[in-house]
């Protein structure tokens, strides 16, 4: 039978920053979450939206012409295909998110961080 | 471009129990919330896993043989086809949830509340 999963509990396990991990799954989607700190590359996903939830921190998510500003308790989902570059600049954020099955983190699988289950 | 979405803001919007709102899209699936108190029925999905995760509050999630107590910051996925019953049984619960879309949330469509967007 399903279990329940402790967000808390999983982020103690890792410390490595825009590396995400994967908690469980959804369908044929990854549930994943990440610490992140400083910035990220600009990148987009062509075959999958990328659902992201602000567990903790800030989190700028910067699409060429727009910037949201998230903070706790704050979502967003990016559309497949949207290039974004996501940037936490006010230290750690901590982050909770979907995404298809075997999306590459990068938006490149050469150079994607493999996320492993946890 | 995408926005971002306050789980804080949307949840001041209605105060109706087990009658989910949706409140953005990925991919094929309605990302949903739900104010909970008391007791729901037994029911399954055969389409869809379905994704809590509590944002408030206590959620207790009966399967057939086993039960789940889950408190804010934990997640659990009912598996597609598996009987499950959610109970708050220590005041209001406030979940987040995914859903594939159109998913009766009893299980029934006949019965199901229709999810309106907010």
């Amino acid at each position: 039978m399903p279990e329940k999963i402790s967000l808390a509990e999983k982020f103690q396990r890792f410390d490595d920053h825009w590396a995400p991990r994967i908690i469980s799954r959804y369908n044929s989607n990854e549930v994943r979450i990440a610490k992140v700190s400083g910035d990220f590359h600009w990148h987009k996903h062509d075959q999958s939206d990328e659902l992201f939830l602000v567990v903790s921190g800030t989190l700028d998510m910067e699409f060429r012409d727009s910037i949201q500003v998230l903070h706790e308790g704050d979502l967003i989902v990016v559309p497949a295909g949207i290039e974004h570059r996501p940037r936490a600049r006010n230290g750690e954020a901590l982050l909770l998110m979907i995404d298809a099955d075997g999306t590459p983190n990068t938006g490149d699988p050469e150079t994607a961080f493999k996320p492993v289950e946890i």
